[in-house]
């Protein structure tokens, strides 16, 4: 949806406009979480910073020009906070779908504080304990990152095991950048299975070991994109390996889930509830 | 907001639940970007794979014992598609925020097709173009961490260039991860600067780069936090490196920004801005 690239669908349907008084990411992400929802190419244009009338104006001739050029009513997710420039952008030809008067402000009241939005403070995310998390985590994800290191294993909140691609490094990079998540990520490999037994150093941090496994006619075709032709790629391979991983993580009690038709998002997902990382507050 | 840890903020002020017949991520991005304007830490909840009405029930339940213990009415995200669960689970006692309901119906009509949440199709991520172009920045981004490859560069949607700790790599894996842009990053290290030059291999595709900077008390800070006492953690090192820096890509015709006070998505934002990556609808 972000990039309308797949083959499947028609030509751009419909120009989608994010107006915002900031960077627009929030305008965004809900618009996307709600487009998500239709499978149509969106023609995707921001419109960041439009914090005075006269870029209020503007915005609004590009939504009417697009409007003209389609021959559709262009939609619009507004965050636009101010009510003289939202009165401008509201008066455009486009659809105008507005996050802050449709859900922040019945929150506001609920909650009865003001929204940051509200009272113009841009929310220093950056300066947050959450923030410094999230990046201590993504460093120590790629420095976990496909067995290179056991130093600190202690630290870290899960330990991603599966053979190689089966989705475990963007699966880490992913729960580290979204939630903050310390993941480390181990491969099974032909050793382990001759010697048929997890490596060594993961055996005491059985509790947070979480298995991915994969289809072996899925894992035959990633891996020959990466190395066409090879043992390492051939089906029957694939199947031994995915065979030998399976058995060993049944044996040994360790969760584990198939990658095969799943988005990062959705395994992250499943990790969450699996693991259930209290202190991340899942 | 997310990990609610920030010391600055009171105790979970208001418990909040994500209602869904599938994953929840839907309901739980859409509840972020509205809950991330409220300065409060919120208890979350996930209920994810509500798709009977046992489950709904069981989903009311734990709502309402939320409001009784907190003795504060939760606040609902609920994307459940089904008349009769979303019926039963605004019954609830929690304060119900319907994203299918407020947005998705209009879009229907607006779009003349039915979302895939109401035709009940779990729009397959994993399948499309987008996913695994995602997938593939992912692993181009890696692969081009901190100048480790100068291999097919040429490929690269963006190439970062900044100081050892400006924040390339957190940006590059992000703008990979949230929009599927193959970014490489580069160090400018103090060869660099004796040389004044751009390390070689870049300087036939400086229309790509961008630069990120950094306040040199704000680096000294993260550097010592990696190698405490070190030259290269030095204040006075750090504005050496900077000032260098912040020279040769000026000299150059670099975009450049500051990262000091910007989180990753800001930085992105305005990265995507200036690039216009036009092939990625941005």
């Amino acid at each position: 949806m972000r990039d309308p690239a797949s083959s499947s669908l028609p030509a751009a349907e419909r120009t989608v406009f994010f107006v915002s008084d900031g960077t627009g990411i929030t305008a965004e992400t809900f618009g996307h979480s709600v487009l998500t929802q239709f499978e149509l190419r969106f023609k995707q244009i921001r419109l960041p910073f439009i914090d005075t009338l006269e870029k209020a104006y503007d915005a609004v001739r590009r939504i009417n020009e697009s409007c003209v050029q389609d021959g559709k009513r262009p939609i619009v997710f507004s965050t636009l906070v101010k009510a003289d420039l939202s009165a401008v952008v509201r008066r455009s030809s486009g659809m105008h779908m507005d996050l802050i008067h449709t859900f922040v402000e019945p929150l506001e009241q609920e909650l009865g504080i003001k929204s940051s939005h509200t009272i113009g403070r841009s929310h220093n995310i950056a300066d947050s304990d959450e923030y410094k998390n999230r990046i201590e985590a993504i460093n120590f994800s790629l420095a976990h990152d496909d067995g290179q290191s056991d130093k600190n294993l202690a630290l870290a909140d899960v330990i991603l095991v599966g053979v190689s691609r089966s989705g475990k490094t963007p699966t880490s990079l992913y729960l580290a950048m979204q939630y903050g998540i310390k993941a480390a990520n181990y491969p099974l490999i032909p050793e382990d299975f001759q010697r048929g037994k997890l490596p060594g150093t993961l055996a005491q941090y059985k509790n947070k070991i979480f298995g991915l496994s994969i289809a072996p006619e899925r894992l035959a075709e990633v891996r020959n994109e990466r190395r066409p032709g090879s043992k390492y790629a051939a089906l029957e391979n694939c199947r031994y390996e995915i065979n030998e991983a399976e058995t060993m993580m049944r044996r040994e009690g360790i969760r584990w889930m198939s990658s095969t038709t799943k988005s990062i998002e959705e395994i992250a997902a499943t990790i969450l509830q699996e693991i259930r990382l209290e202190r991340h507050s899942y």
